[in-house]
C-alpha cells in the first residue's frame, strides 16, 4: 500500500470564530497530502503533465469530519492511494491532531485525466500512470 | 421545498492555474449559499445560536464537479433544504454557471447541533429547529 | 474623480478566533473593489490583457486598519482612480461597515504592466492605458 | 537582532491564472513567520493573551512585491522584530526564493495590545512584553 504522511502546524488564518479549523481548510489539507503523496512517489501535477501533458482535476470530494483541530495544534496528514483499473486517480485521506493523535477528518478524492487546452477527459489510462503503476507493482 | 438562489461573481484571487476556480472555493459556495438560504428562511447561524446557544457545524461534505467556473463569469448557487427527521441540518447544493446556465457542481452538507462551550452534540431536535420546521410546514 | 463603490456581505469563513474578519481578507476586498471599478470604466484584467497583451501585477499594497468588521456586517468598498503620469496603476481604498458607516480600513495599491510571457515590465505608459485616460479626460 | 526563518512549500491553491502565487497570499506567509517566531522566542499569539488577556491585532501592513514565487518552489520567509519603545509590536519580513534564494517580498506589520472583550487598545507596553523585551536584553 502507497501511502504519505506529513505534518503541518495549523495556521491562524485557518480558525474560525468557534475557535476550531474553518470546515473548508480540510480540503486544503487533502491537497497539502496528496501533493506530498505526488513528491515522495513522482505523481505530482508537474510530473504527469510534463509526461503526457495533461492535468488531473477533481471531480469529487468526500469528507467526514469527526473532532475539530485547534490552534496551537498540528495537522498529521495520511494519504493513501486506492489502485483502481479505471482512468481515475483516487486518494484516501486522513486527518489527526499532532497534539493526542485523535481523528480529526476522513474522505476521498478522485481525479480523472484532462487536457488542459480543450479540456476533453481522457477515458483510457494514460501512458504516464500505466508506467507509474508498474514501476510500483500495481496490478 | 425551500430554496433560496443567488449569484455572486468570481473572483480573481479564486482562479486557479488552470484557469479555472479552484476546487476547493466551492466549500465557499456552498455556505455563501447557506447563508443566503439561513438570512431568507430564519435559520442563520446567529439565528440558532441567539435562541438556542447552539452551533451548526458541518460533519459531511460531499462535491461532485462537472465543468469548472471560469474568471469573468458568476456563480449561481442554489440551495435546496432537505427534510429529514434526525437532529441535522441537510442542505443539496447545485452551482450554476451565470454565463451558460450549465452545471458546475453539485452537492450536499450535514451539520448536526453543538453545544460550543462543551463541544457536546445534541442528539434530539432543538426547540428552535423544532419551531423553524413547524413554521415552514415540514413534518 | 473615478470612484466605484461596492457592498458585498461578510462571510463566515472570513471571521477568525477573535470574532473578527481576518485581516488577510481585506486585500481580497481590494480585489474586489478594483475589479468593480475595472468593470464599471473599462479597465477590468481582462480588458488590459486582449487590448495590449499585458498583465497588472501588484507591487506595492498598504493597509491601515481602523476598526474591524464583524460576522453579520457587509463591507463597503469604495475605489478611487489616482492619477499619475507613471506607467503605474494606482487606487485608494476605503472599506466601511455597512452597519454604522464606519471606516473599517484604508489602504492602497500601485500596478504596473508587465507582458505575462517573459515578465518583462513596461515602463512607458501603454497604449489601452493611454486612450483609456484620454477616454476619461485624465491628464 | 531577533530573528527566525523557516521554509515552506508553496501550495497548488495559491497560484493564480498568471501562474504565480497570488498576491493576497503573502499577507498569510508573514503571518506564518510572525507565529515561527513567537514560538521561537515565546511571543506567540496564545503567550501574550495567557500572561496579559490581551490580542494583537494587525493595524499596518505594508508589502512590496519583486519577483513572483512559482510552483514548486518554497518559501523562505526571514522575520525580524524590530524594538521600539511603543506598545506596539514591530515586524520586518523578507521572502525569498527556495530555489535561487532572489528577494520575492519584504514588508512590515505593526500590532497593537487590544482587550479582546471590550477592543480596547493599551497605550503603555503591557508586563509580558515588557519582562519579554528585558529577558532578550532589548531596550
Amino acid at each position: 500500500m502507497l501511502k504519505n504522511t506529513i505534518e503541518i502546524p495549523i495556521r491562524f488564518s485557518e480558525i474560525d470564530s468557534l475557535r476550531v479549523v474553518w470546515h473548508g481548510h480540510y480540503v486544503k489539507f487533502f491537497e497539502d497530502g496528496r501533493e506530498a503523496f505526488g513528491k515522495q512517489y513522482g505523481l505530482g501535477y508537474l510530473d504527469i503533465f510534463e509526461a503526457d501533458n495533461l492535468a488531473v482535476p477533481i471531480v469529487d470530494i468526500q469528507l467526514q469530519y469527526k473532532k475539530p483541530l485547534l490552534y496551537g495544534d498540528t495537522a498529521i496528514i495520511e494519504t493513501n492511494f486506492i489502485n483502481s483499473p479505471a482512468a481515475k486517480i483516487i486518494f484516501e485521506y486522513k486527518i489527526f491532531s499532532g497534539k493526542d493523535k485523535s481523528l480529526s477528518c476522513s474522505g476521498q478524492t478522485i481525479q480523472v485525466f484532462m487536457n488542459p487546452k480543450n479540456m476533453d477527459l481522457y477515458i483510457t489510462v494514460p501512458p504516464y500512470f500505466e508506467e507509474w503503476k508498474k514501476r510500483h507493482d500495481l496490478p
